[in-house]
């Protein structure tokens, strides 16, 4: 795809040639974003940081990367401060934020709702979360994680295997990773969740089609055997019609130091798309595996600023630029980055 | 009025030359607003953003307008979030937030309350809203838009036909809009309005005493015959104490396709200040006409930018240096534009 | 102690010779925040301006200091919006948000929780205020600012009499600038309080251990005289578990033009944390001082940009290379600050 001026809405959109291309380019990113030297390449430029849901998390992280390549942030962070309350139509609000940034990022509970306000804007708009439906720079910063962390272990994503464990039926994150792990050739997936909220079966049928291996089980301790990543999910609590339910499967499956050692390669990478549920009940990755060199959670986090560094950078094309405008860290700052 | 320093409370404040410009700065800002160029005129300057009422549109704007111009953006969003609640004066609050920033806007529910807040601040106040009272940045974006609209059609303000239809008796824009229009020659005012929600008859009267005609009405289709301008405005219910009244006028006067072509001369500009509210009980301005070019309200949101570019512009001194710091945009950025 | 990269959690902290460095630091801030010169040493950094507890004064006012040293700020103001309602950790909170930024601010509303997450973070950390805890920049903006007055009146810290009056069980600023005074020689306290709303015992301890006078009286206007600074609070009615407790004490101890002159020196310093309650039945500091030059309210809000200022051109270790960058101020400004 060409990323000039492209709304970025679906994982869907990709090509893998497409996702080398982001990834290349977040690589380039990381003198950036790692402070060690500052780019003005944006200077002058405007994010519209839409938050009709909150998020701080992914909020942030927009913001921190365009301010990473110079450019100027606007933002709103409620609904219900909107003139939506007023009965203005998606088409309104796209029409009138476009004419004041140079790219939207866009978050709304509703699904779909992103495309539909992308259709009217008159700059390019990045899907940042449309309620249970999509969320492309998750799955793409997911994905770029799993690709470094086993590049440092010497391995590929081609023929990996990676289980994912929890709600697979409303995480969002797994959906869209699913999509773009069918990129790529030979994955073998093992899908650990109960029965109730297992991945939805026609992801499970393309995964299948493209050749890949699927097992689904619900069976924690021997879905772990066996896999270069594990990738954990919390219980959509927010997704579920009736609440009660949700507090059935919280803290069913667990990950901890101990069951880590008893099942998992040792060398398993460990992902989370956070927020991880610390409470008691829930705790699915458990807080003594905090300094375990596999954890691989807040590397997650630090490489969606590259990858949104990326997208920003493809899409208002100055991807080749932004070394020309380079000029090293002036302040104090420590490595802190892994 | 020398703007240098000034605030800008009340759109009385104008003579015909201050009007005349801000719209002579504001064209000048095109380059800027539309990205072909980028200033830093402002660079180091911060604006506060004080924001007591919800407004995303407008706060965004302003935002976008400073960042535009080089400078920086504070901001709050909410008024409950504000010491205002813990008993401090509107003086307290402008004396500590003037020793923030270089300049302030300022929405809040108060009618007045920014006149107050100006009078104890030690840098100029901006109105943007106070309650149903005024919102000068509003009316002069809208008679920018009429001149630019009319010019490209050659006509001009002074002589020109204007239709006003809607809830004219709550409408802070359209009584904004009114008394500058005050300051023009021979105009033609037709309001379109149920006969409860008419517009103040004070204003009415000092524009007939202005040499000015001034028809009345509640039929829709006549009022509509004639005019260079039709603008259209939302029920406010949220300006009503009793919310079901709001109920009896939603939805009684709407401009739509068909309407449009039976009663309005061939080149007469929509103009609506937005939100406008697009639920099926009122839609007072048709999706059909969306595609239409006389639809000038998204060119309205658009001007909004340029004409608060050139009030900061204005208020700071800066008006003259704007163009010695330009570069070109180093982006990729198409003509979004009309 | 070494500022650079350290947290600011505690006043406990500071050395004498720390505090000193400060206030030196600040000093040289004043041309940046008096808007005489122009500073872009932290171009490119990015503040983290995490408010998880309104409070517009203070989040703006370090976000006014950032920007004023050339920085960005990424904020979040409500902690409802936040990770932290889904069950996530304050350390998992932590490790992210230090990804993103160069310097956080936080505040919240738990004692310790700001220290709690220092302790997982990748970057310096400033206490914004945790609870009814600690709020290190008021204290130290409070001391400057007497050491600043004080000074023009040809008198210093050591060996001055101050009165601190109203709630101050609960005022955690006057718990904080009194463990700063603490460092100094020879301080005389008059604590002006209602019986039950007495400083804490064990701060009382502390002062008169080092040498300090510490006179207690619930009699306001004997208590007033003979003061080189008179510190007033407002009854911090949030802080009490009975709310209509707080009623019995608000408006009891009141400062007013005739109370002034009746008791005060003619050349004590008014001091006030703000926000005051000027609602009629608290007025704990009446507006018909607004205009007496001894009213140092407003200066100190002014100081609180300075402090700020260095306190992170002290942690980032840019303190000397501010004047490096420096340009004039391009914009028209007037002189606003005393």
């Amino acid at each position: 795809m060409d990323f000039r001026g492209a709304h970025i809405i679906s994982v869907k959109q990709f090509e893998r040639a497409d996702v080398d291309q982001v990834f290349q380019v977040a690589d380039n990113m990381e003198p950036y974003a790692h402070r060690e030297k500052v780019s003005k390449v944006l200077d002058g430029a405007i994010l519209g940081n839409m938050f009709f849901e909150p998020s701080t998390r992914t909020r942030v992280s927009f913001g921190c990367a365009f301010n990473l390549l110079g450019g100027d942030v606007r933002e709103t962070t409620d609904v219900k401060t909107s003139s939506i309350t007023k009965g203005e139509s998606l088409y309104d609000t796209a029409r009138v934020i476009s004419g004041y940034s140079d790219v939207i990022v866009m978050r709304h509970p509703q699904v779909g709702s992103v495309a539909e306000f992308a259709k009217a804007s008159r700059v390019p708009v990045i899907n940042g979360g449309d309620g249970p439906n999509e969320h492309p720079s998750q799955a793409l910063l997911d994905l770029y994680t799993i690709k470094k962390e086993l590049h440092s272990r010497q391995r590929a994503i081609d023929g990996m295997h990676i289980a994912m464990v929890g709600d697979l039926k409303h995480g969002r994150t797994v959906h869209s990773l699913s999509q773009l792990l069918f990129l790529y050739k030979d994955i073998k997936f093992t899908l650990i969740s109960p029965e109730e909220l297992r991945m939805p079966t026609e992801i499970v049928a393309e995964l299948k089609a493209a050749g890949h291996v699927v097992i689904e089980t619900d069976d924690m301790e021997t879905g772990l055997h066996d896999n270069d990543t594990v990738y954990l999910t919390r219980i959509q609590e927010e997704r579920f019609t009736n609440k009660l339910e949700a507090d059935i499967y919280r803290g069913r499956f667990r990950l901890n130091q101990a069951i880590y050692t008893r099942n998992c390669q040792p060398n398993t990478v460990i992902m989370h798309p956070l927020p991880r549920d610390s409470r008691e009940d829930a705790n699915e990755l458990d807080n003594d595996l905090n300094q375990h060199p596999n954890l691989a959670i807040f590397r997650q986090t630090d490489n969606g600023v590259l990858v949104r560094m990326a997208l920003f950078a493809l899409i208002l094309d100055v991807a080749d630029k932004v070394d020309l405008s380079a000029k090293p860290v002036g302040w104090y700052t420590e490595s802190r980055f892994e």
